[in-house]
């Protein structure tokens, strides 16, 4: 066992120093080092995959089993969901071959230049043959992973372990039915911000956020870098980034709030006593984007949060010389906007992006459309869903980056996210109603941050995603209460 | 001969990453994650190590061997000098048993933290006990490398290949012996700042500098840092930091032009063509030196590059409300002090401080003296060369960290650095004559910078470090230019 601990440990070294290589070359990086990098990145990468998939893993983990079965240590169970979870993800990454790896992550990597360019350019075509490759080697994958359904099943499963494209296909239906008719009758408010804000004065105020929602310093940064992201180099060292646009200085503070989610779930993760372990980390990436979504919109987007931050932000801001009503300022952060750019778009808009994304690769996926047919559709599902007219393929079919990465089934985990952060705030909230007072008068978040502590970081990987979700709020998945909390929002502000 | 190649380029990759490892921790790393850090680069660190010490090394040395004996390549001669090197460091690190090496990192990375207690406790009782252990090591490491003459050589051929301490006790002598009056003719001069200049102002003009001076920021950074450092994560990524004292911004600047030295030189290495290869890589430290004196004194403390930088200078730092007279601050930038700390020291001091270092670990190593007495003959030492009283051990025997980390035989590398300097600059401005007027009119460096790249960057390990300043220079190095230089220095500013 102590072996297998120690195997554990450096393979987990590696990772962290994968992140460091990554983090580094997004935020601080001269430019010229781009190509050097990737081969810094790629054999530490070949050097990990190989102590994953080789043989000294496979006797480790016989040798862990054995132990476990002729022993009785007092974590047998925890044992035994270790050796579970290892060997599901060891078995799903030697069912591809590290030659068919190579392939798919140079075609990829190659991918990302054309469908960059052809953004540019508004261009699908330019990108078309790139992605019919692209997809095609995603459909020779889900062969080779196996599914019982439909090949789609074998991508999501990647992201979100026990997550069917059937059951998503019923879970987004009812939340579509009730989205179109809330976005139709949802405003849309101007900025109120009548000058620009610095990056300086921004910066100094989105600083002070992370360790009040519970992130310490002496553990984390906060950098800027061209998209927000959140990762780690260790248990006690998580960075997240968020970008500044001077007009709009909203936008840099929900991504601190979003990315904030992320490593705080991460940090809690890490705390577990067990750490490192392939128990000790995130279950899916839906239930990862429920920790952001629910710090950036529950949280955020709250009146309490404002309340608490407002006279902050308009110090640090340096807003003395006019009047910014906080009534304004506080239906800009909820306003709804119709935007046909998922990246830019409103709580209640964003899952409406997803749903198309879901239903477009799902039917490229089984063979149902073909990639050239991709702009028209796209454009067509944007009329219908939220009745705006595409007038190019860069703000429709080229706008989002994960297709060019073979990312198929990555997108819906965003809306689990939505409809996860809805249920479990519910839940939090059915028991500590005095949080929005904690906050709004002390700024205190440590009911909250203890609550999900112990509903979802220190459960780890014990439970699969739907099961998680249940035990800690006593039903199953579903989109009653993403609903119902956009719904009483939209009703809030009118 | 390309499994070598492809054998050396992994190497060198983990080194890159091992330096990333090092020099986020110093600039960027929350402070919690030091434990974790430490474990990355020990884990890096072995890694490298094995491959380096390893059977597959020695193989693929043998088999180049061959295949240069019974070829006929065009780069035979390199080739040949390529296994030289390699296999002469690799001899070296075969000596000592990884047992060992490990022994004595946990013995210098404890010694560390009892240093610094012990420094600011002013008591060097408190470090004794630890310092003896590692004198003791240190002198067992010198048995293992092997000598001709004295101990000591072992220690210093790390740091300085073919140098010797006999031959250093004459070069430092002839040395001490024109600094001794110079030092006390020369006079100090007062910080004519009347202001503390904030730290946004003094980055802003020096971020202007290393790019001026030949080093483009495309492939490099300078940022912040406890004690400023040059460093490289690959060919084309360079970075360099500095420190800011408000009320001195001077020494910010010094310090960028300092480490953009250590940079040039670097990043011109690692444009020779072979790179990476074992010949691709600094010829000694004390050459290292010299490219950092070079820029940071020749150069930096030059009237032409001010005459260029001073009226930016004055702008960076808003300097207008107040008169900061030209000629005050020249004197400033001059001004020999006689202090007591080596780090604080001016371009004169300096050497007496090295040279003084140099006969205790000398003797230390040698055995002549022991550990207990070292306090009373620093002491003693320090008023015989600078004629000052120490008054306590943290301004005096324990000011410095290097002999915490068991780096004996690292100190003359600094004063032959300096003597370098001075003897290349002097043959480069005699074939050069016009380069103060293409520093003081246009800010132009790069006949210098192209100069140096010929007869220093390019040359890699072609040569050992004293046949590289004698091919370069026409002479074997020697004190007269330095003496030369300090003297005219201190006549100009009378």
């Amino acid at each position: 066992m102590e072996s297998f601990k120690k195997f554990w440990k450096d393979y987990s070294t590696i990772g962290d120093i994968i992140s460091l290589l990554h983090w580094d070359s997004e935020v601080m990086m001269p430019e010229d080092a781009r190509s050097e990098r990737g081969d810094q990145i790629a054999y530490l990468s070949s050097l990990s995959h190989k102590m994953f998939t080789g043989d000294e893993c496979a006797k480790l983990i016989d040798e862990y089993n054995n132990y476990l079965e002729k022993n009785l240590p007092i974590n047998k169970e925890f044992g035994k969901r270790e050796m579970l979870i290892l060997e599901r993800d060891r078995n799903r990454a030697l069912k591809l071959s590290s030659e068919f790896v190579e392939k798919f992550a140079r075609l990829t990597n190659f991918a990302h230049g054309v469908w960059a360019e052809a953004k540019k350019e508004k261009d699908f075509k330019k990108f078309e043959p790139t992605l019919n490759k692209i997809v095609d080697m995603s459909i020779e994958m889900a062969d080779k992973y196996g599914y019982a359904n439909e090949p789609y099943d074998a991508l999501l499963e990647g992201y979100e372990y026990g997550e069917k494209a059937s059951d998503l296909e019923i879970l987004f239906k009812s939340l579509k039915n009730s989205l179109i008719p809330l976005i139709n009758e949802a405003k849309s408010y101007p900025n109120p911000f009548k000058k620009e804000v610095s990056q300086e004065f921004q910066n100094s105020f989105n600083q002070k956020l992370p360790s009040i929602l519970g992130l310490p310093n002496t553990s984390s940064r906060l950098d800027i870098s061209l998209h927000p992201f959140s990762t780690g180099m260790g248990a006690k060292d998580k960075r997240i980034t968020t970008r500044y646009q001077l007009e709009d200085p909203i936008s840099s503070i929900f991504g601190v709030l979003h990315e904030t989610g992320h490593a705080l779930y991460e940090f809690g993760l890490a705390s577990m006593k067990e750490y490192p372990s392939p128990v000790v980390s995130a279950v899916s990436l839906g239930v990862h984007e429920s920790q952001s979504r629910l710090w950036e919109n529950q949280v955020g987007r709250s009146r309490a949060f404002w309340d608490y931050f407002y006279p902050t932000m308009l110090k640090e801001f340096s807003i003395y010389h006019y009047d910014l009503p906080f009534d304004d300022f506080y239906k800009f952060i909820n306003s709804v906007n119709k935007t046909k750019i998922r990246v830019e778009s409103d709580q209640v808009t964003y899952n409406l992006h997803i749903i198309l994304r879901f239903e477009i690769e799902r039917d490229l996926i089984s063979k149902k459309i073909k990639v050239s047919d991709l702009p028209e559709i796209w454009n067509a599902k944007m009329e219908e869903s939220f009745g705006v007219k595409i007038e190019n393929d860069a703000e429709g079919v080229l706008q989002d980056v994960h297709w060019s990465g073979g990312a198929f089934g990555y997108f819906p985990t965003y809306t689990l996210g939505n409809i996860y952060s809805a249920q479990l705030f519910n839940q939090f909230f059915s028991t500590h109603q005095s949080f929005w007072d904690d906050v709004s008068k002390r700024g205190d978040f440590s009911s909250l941050k203890n609550w999900l502590n112990k509903n979802v970081y220190q459960k780890g990987r014990l439970l699969e995603p739907k099961e998680l979700i249940k035990q800690a709020t006593g039903e199953e998945p579903n989109s009653e209460y993403l609903i119902k909390y956009l719904k009483s929002k939209i009703q809030e502000l009118e």
